[in-house]
């Protein structure tokens, strides 16, 4: 299968993921301003998740330019890695709906988790197909790659003291991807 | 028509479609593991019809590979294909609503056994289409396109006995199409 | 505007239009067929609803094969038909919800017709566009688009005697143009 | 990454949620024109927040039809706005749910000026990019870009008057936009 095929279905399901969890957010039926307070917890988790998914999806694109077919391993994990990040909405409304109480905090904690150890699997199945090479040399050490996870388990274990501060390390997480990976534009760009 | 034109309102529709179903996963309203238990199901449903969807989007895209046209009785094979497909959030929602009760679970059968019937009636349309004759050679014999209907006739019997048995061969089904099928890649490698 | 664009985002919209529908279906509390009974209204409307989005996509990229590049009229006739689209969801609903009382059904109607005219609209716009002359002539008489409109006023008419009777006209439409329409590949294949 | 990506991907999204507004709208469980006469202002803001993404939609290609390939900065600017916009179903939707009570007017208002500032941040961006200095020329004076924020604050300042006054400037900026804007047509003719 061609990659480009692979990518437009994963841009398709990101597009939809990214957009329903504005169906989850809750239409207040007083039209007062204390009314849409209570949204605003709902808001700042739509904001996160938003944000988390549009690193997804840009990232996705930077490993996926260096394979220009994949095999049947590269397809399972992609949609294994769509798996997880399909239950953001889920995870996310939770959160929002119980105000960050602990437990809902902590399952988040572990969806986000979970995605990157999709994504971990997914990068390793590239790594290992033709032209995966490269990949491997441009990502380097890869250290982005390997704090996020140690956040998130950080993220996780504070949520045991306060969900506020469980927040942190998943804010700050998203905060350095939110800077594009140049890594593999420059390996691209070297490499012709 | 072109090929890539079906394909690419295909992926559409099956992206959505395996997205949407997690729209239909109840947020617990208790912020407790608990309340999390009673999406166990709904999780586990999730999961089987997610990874149909995949089989289906994967399958697609091999059958369509050989025809470069299409004509009017594949498009309409194609919708029919997607319609039952579509209805499988339905279904899946209904089967965890009533926790597996044995109605829900024999029309989740019955639904499976409906798309692949479609998926064989379009099958038998691209046979007959330009280009398709070579598609009849590369399935061969088709073993797992002709053990799919019977399994799942099976899980639909069984779903008699015990609603939890008829989950075995709907399982079985998902776990032996998991494995990325290489007929039709080794027919088109050696084509070339 | 390339229409290879145009066709990208209509694609999109119908997918996510024929797909949301089934949203709409209620699933039954009950695990029993008495309940999913309940359902079967809401089945059949939207497998109408299915084939006519189905219809529309299959026409509308009839019709935007004649062109290379969309001006702003064709563009905002292509939205216009589509806002009309995106409402069928909607009546589709009522009608089922009321289990097909006049009032939804007469909506219903109406909502194909207002479709049906910006069909006819894009299809004039598309007429003056630049190599739209040729859609015109293989057209030719278009006895089908005539009858549509005619035929969706005689089931608003026949639905004030009753709902049921009001259906054969509805369904006889999509019947009719479940045929794919050969006139336009035809004047393509003349045309090369 | 190549803007044809980025583009798709926006197309989806855009696509999504102009499609899921009408999810919003909440069937009437009584089959009279009456019970459906509560749904004509959702059916009014429904026409107006869907024009609106219609004309974001078609002002987003005529930008991003200078630049070949985007960068971080360009790639986040159009998530920025892909952001605000998504939240148009959740304020549409306080909008008809309230029926036009003050807050949520302004609300909306506030959403369709934040939407146009950050499509004014992301033009800013595409002007910095390679091959952007074009379209700041096409551009020109940018009446109509710099007329809407005003209007926006308008409506606002006019729905502490009465909410129904504050449409009027909303429905102003929609019509002077839905004259497709032929500056970037014809700088990209006068360039070839």
């Amino acid at each position: 299968m061609r990659t480009s095929r692979l990518e437009a279905f994963s841009d398709g399901v990101l597009a939809i993921i990214i957009t329903i969890m504005v169906l989850e957010l809750k239409v207040p039926h007083e039209p007062t301003l204390e009314a849409l307070g209570g949204s605003v917890t709902g808001f700042l988790t739509y904001l996160l998740s938003f944000v988390y998914i549009g690193i997804y999806w840009n990232n996705h694109h930077h490993v996926f330019q260096v394979v220009e077919r994949v095999n049947g391993t590269i397809l399972w994990a992609n949609l294994h890695l769509l798996f997880w990040i399909s239950l953001l909405p889920f995870t996310t409304a939770w959160m929002d709906e119980t105000t960050f109480a602990r437990t809902p905090v902590v399952i988040y904690g572990i969806n986000l988790l979970l995605a990157a150890v999709a994504y971990y699997v997914l990068q390793q199945a590239i790594f290992h197909a033709e032209g995966g090479a490269g990949l491997r040399q441009a990502l380097g050490r890869d250290l982005k790659g390997k704090a996020s996870p140690i956040l998130y388990v950080c993220g996780i274990a504070l949520a045991f003291v306060s969900s506020w501060l469980a927040m942190i390390p998943f804010v700050t997480v998203a905060v350095i991807w939110l800077v594009p990976d140049r890594r593999v534009e420059r390996y691209l760009a070297t490499r012709e």
